[in-house]
Formats: C-alpha cells, sequence, structure tokens
C-alpha cells in the first residue's frame, strides 16, 4: 500500500519550533541570511538534520548562500499555524495552573490564555493573569464559545483529568495538553499532549546512565 | 565509517517512559505478560514503533506470547537509569518551582527533591514542599554536594537562566532541566533539556493546521 501522504515525525515539529525562535533572535540582531550550519550550531543538532527537517515541507535556501532568515521564519510559523492567534484555555487554578497563566513565552508565539477555571470555591473569582478571573469549570462550555477558545491546558490533579477533557471535548476544543500524572482518552480528532514532567527527568538519567556505561 | 555504538533517538526514550508508566498500572492490575500491541494500544502507538523501540537494548518477549511485564519493567527502567533514585535541586520559588516541588509525579518515580533555591529574600526560609526551606542561591555548591544532588530544574526568569546554570555547573550538577525560556549553555559532559511549553502547544497547532489543510 503506498501513500502520498507523509508523516512527519514529531520530533521533527518540535524541531521547528526551536529553529523558529532561533530565527527569531536573529531576526532581531539583523541577521539577513543563515546556513543551516548556523541554526544546527545554536540550536545543538546536526546540519543534516535541520536540512533533513526543512525538506519534509519543500525547498528551502539556496546553496553557498543559505536561507533567508524572515522568509524561512516566515514560512515555518506557516507550518506550525502559529502565523496566526490561538486562544487558550487553563483549567486547574493551582501552583501549576497560575505559573502557566503568567508563563511570557505563550503571549509571544500567539498564544493568547483567555480563561481559567477551578472548582475550588476560594479560588473562583480571584484574579489569575491578564485580569482573568478564575471560573467555575461549570462554564467552560458558555466561555470557550463565547471566546472562541480552540485549545485547553490541564493542569489539574490526576484523579480529576479525564472528567475535565470530557467537558472540554463536548465543548468543542480541539487540542489539549495534559499536565496532570495520569493517561487520559479523546476521541478522533482531538489532538492530545502529554506532558510528564518525569519523563523529562528521565531523558537525563539516561544519559547520565550511558555515560556510566560506556 | 563505521560505529557499533547505535544512537537511541530521543524518541524512542521519551517512549520508554510512557511504556514503562503502562507496565506499572498493568502491574498493579496484576497482568502478567503483554504483547506489543497491547502496549501500543494504551500509549497511542503502533506496535511496530513499540517493538522497534525495545529492539535498541536486545531481545525482549516471546512470539506469541508477549513480554513478561515484570521483566519488562524492570529492564526499562534500568535503561532508563531509574532503578535507582536522584536527588534533584528546583532553582525558583515562584510559582512553577513551587509546582514543581509539589509535582506528585518525581518522588513516584525515583526523583527525590532536596533543595530549592531562590534569590528573593522574602522566599529564603519559606517551606516548599516535603519541609523543605527554600535557600539562598548562594547555598547551592555546599547544599549539592552535602545533599548528593545530581539534577537540577531551573525555574527563574528568562534573564537568570544562563547565571543558574553556570553555578550549578560549577556545583558540579551533571544534567539540567531549563523552564526558563531563554536557550543556555552547558560544557560538554553536562545534559540540559530545554522545556518549551509554547513548543508543546506548537505541535498541537502544527497538527491542526495539516488537518486543515488536508
Amino acid at each position: 500500500m503506498k501513500t502520498t501522504k507523509i508523516k512527519v515525525p514529531e520530533a521533527t515539529v518540535s524541531r521547528l519550533s526551536v529553529y523558529s525562535r532561533y530565527l527569531e533572535q536573529a531576526l532581531e540582531k539583523g541577521i539577513v541570511t543563515v546556513s543551516s550550519a548556523d541554526i544546527a550550531k545554536n540550536v545543538g543538532v546536526t546540519p543534516a538534520q535541520v536540512r533533513k527537517d526543512l525538506a519534509y515541507f519543500g525547498e528551502f535556501g539556496t546553496r553557498g548562500v543559505g536561507y533567508k532568515v524572515e522568509e524561512l521564519l516566515k514560512y515555518i510559523k506557516k507550518i506550525l499555524g502559529i502565523n496566526t492567534t490561538w486562544n487558550v484555555a487553563i483549567i486547574g487554578a493551582g501552583n501549576l495552573g497560575t505559573a502557566l497563566c503568567r508563563y511570557k513565552g505563550f503571549q509571544k508565539r500567539g498564544f493568547h490564555i483567555k480563561g481559567v477555571f477551578d472548582k475550588d470555591a476560594n479560588k473562583i473569582g480571584q484574579i489569575m493573569c491578564n485580569n482573568i478571573k478564575v471560573k467555575h469549570i461549570e462554564n467552560i462550555p458558555q466561555e470557550i464559545k463565547k471566546n472562541d477558545i480552540t485549545l485547553a491546558i490541564i493542569a489539574v490533579p490526576a484523579s480529576a483529568a479525564q472528567e475535565v477533557v470530557d467537558i472540554l471535548v463536548k465543548s468543542g476544543i480541539k487540542g489539549i495538553i495534559n499536565f496532570a500524572p495520569q493517561t487520559v482518552n479523546v476521541p478522533k480528532g482531538v489532538f492530545l499532549r502529554q506532558v510528564d514532567l518525569a519523563a523529562q527527568l528521565e531523558v537525563l538519567t539516561f544519559n547520565l546512565n550511558e555515560e556510566v556505561l560506556k
């Protein structure tokens, strides 16, 4: 069976994010063109990896000249779908939810937090960030519609994660990031990313372990 | 040039973490053997991917029978270097640092938070989690030695990230996770993971974008 659609590896997508950050910095510094070696050196991958990642999306750059920074950045942002803005809800107004709400990196990339929700009566009505008041999770459906929210970040305890996912899916959310240390299920057509904070440490211990075994 | 050492992709390492979580759940439920299809179904990858990931580390399982849950879990934990415990420092006692300190998923995987550090005089001396008092970042070198800390998590503002990395490296830290939205440099022999929270959202928008373009 042949398929004409090439599946882009998730690792490539993540690296495109990283490349675009470097390109933004280069643009700010007034750099006009960069080579794959420049990108590679600054983000810690090989030049071949940079070329391979970009090759999924067509022909870029000129041999011996490199890539035009502004053009490549614009194109990568289009690929990533961040040539536009996205409205985001945060579910869970604990320490993690608060940290995410105040995280400076979102707004800069076009992600606007438009709602924060919790069950805790003590938290409802409190201002979290950007003048957003915490609302009860009962309000999720109408708030998502009203504020045109497409993405949601889950920062609730593990035991509440699936319940929250179900509410979000019913409310029309299309992409979910789950920080709760609990596997959750979403129906087809809804994209889910499970962020496991311990797994981040495990990549480090894997590397350290390899060093010891060498 | 030939090399006998096979480079294991980072994505494989991350998936091993995910597989091991599923295996832990299976073990708790009293399940003795699982197939690659069982693992695949429960973590959202293909059975071929599971087999390929495990094949980096040797022969596992028996055709038609599957993998012994306890054995495979033990082996994956050994590969990941989490058949032992690791002591971890958190730098930055803001919302994110506090959330990380209280995150239940670390202890469960053998990561013990042994120190929290900040510059803010209002935070020094406060209890963060597990009876840990916030100490001034000046105390990092001696605290790391005293508590046998190998890993560190950075949750400080972008402008302070490199300074903190330098202190950690000098103090003998071998693995660093950086949550600050700022690229930092480490010398050879120190492992670094940059966790970009916006990049997590960008994988979602990439997927949603692809859907639209179909």
